[in-house]
């Protein structure tokens, strides 16, 4: 039984370990692998930020963001990123957070959903968000460094809210 | 006769000019019209962008931006900023930046550009970018609030240096 709550600054230690796992593995993300735990704290927290956790039972096993995709007259379209721990892939935690991510952005007062960087090869996370009901509206080439498989396209995903 | 270097601290003043009179326009940046000064050049000026000035005979008439458009395994991919001074506009410094950007860009080591959010209704820009090359690989409906044309699409724009 997964639950979604917003995340608090005592969520700081288990969201790090999280972010750094997944950052270190390379392959999801274009942070940088040695991405100081300050800065990875100072940008998923940041005041502008909406930041959610996912717990099990007996810890957290993901989180989520979500935040204006840009700012002023840009600031309706919405922006999130996902983070699920590696011990928690293939339990439905991404899934979870997916839907509660649009019913957030939409009682938030978003208008649609933008990601701006769907690493082409992350083939769960894609057909997660299709899945969602977002459409690839844009591919950008080689945009993506991959540790094993090198430049790989990045996807622009969007659906409205 | 436009020139084009590197900015210097002691050009604040005049890029703060433009970027206040370019955004308070509101018909082709989402930056809050009432950006102030500070957080203005905190982005413009950022240690990890690179900041140019064109200047005509007398005064600085432009300036733009490039940096990298993702950190870490995204950072070959440049993403760039332009503006114009209102007095200087339809004389040629859009496209002196643009050219100079792109021999730039190469020179820092990007190996692409991407723009991602040009307002579809700033034509000229679209035009520009078109004839220097960019293609739009994406299409955000209704992603900028224009000031008079209300909610009007962005494009993501794109070319392999």
């Amino acid at each position: 039984m997964i639950t979604i709550r917003r995340a608090e600054r005592s969520d700081e230690d288990a969201i790090w370990e999280i972010f750094h796992a997944v950052v270190e593995r390379g392959d999801t993300y274009a942070f940088p692998s040695d991405m100081s735990r300050r800065d990875a704290l100072a940008l998923w927290m940041a005041p502008t930020v909406h930041t959610y956790v996912a717990c099990d039972e007996t810890s957290i096993v993901g989180t989520y963001i979500i935040r204006a995709n840009q700012p002023g007259r840009g600031s309706h379209v919405a922006n999130a990123a996902f983070m699920v721990a590696p011990s928690a892939q293939g339990r439905g935690a991404g899934r979870r957070m997916g839907e509660h991510c649009l019913a957030e952005a939409r009682r938030l007062g978003f208008t649609s959903m933008q990601f701006n960087f769907v690493v082409s090869t992350n083939e769960s996370a894609v057909a997660l968000w299709k899945k969602l009901g977002f459409d690839i509206i844009g591919t950008v080439p080689a945009a993506f460094n991959h540790p094993t498989r090198g430049l790989v396209d990045a996807y622009v995903m969007y659906r409205p809210l």
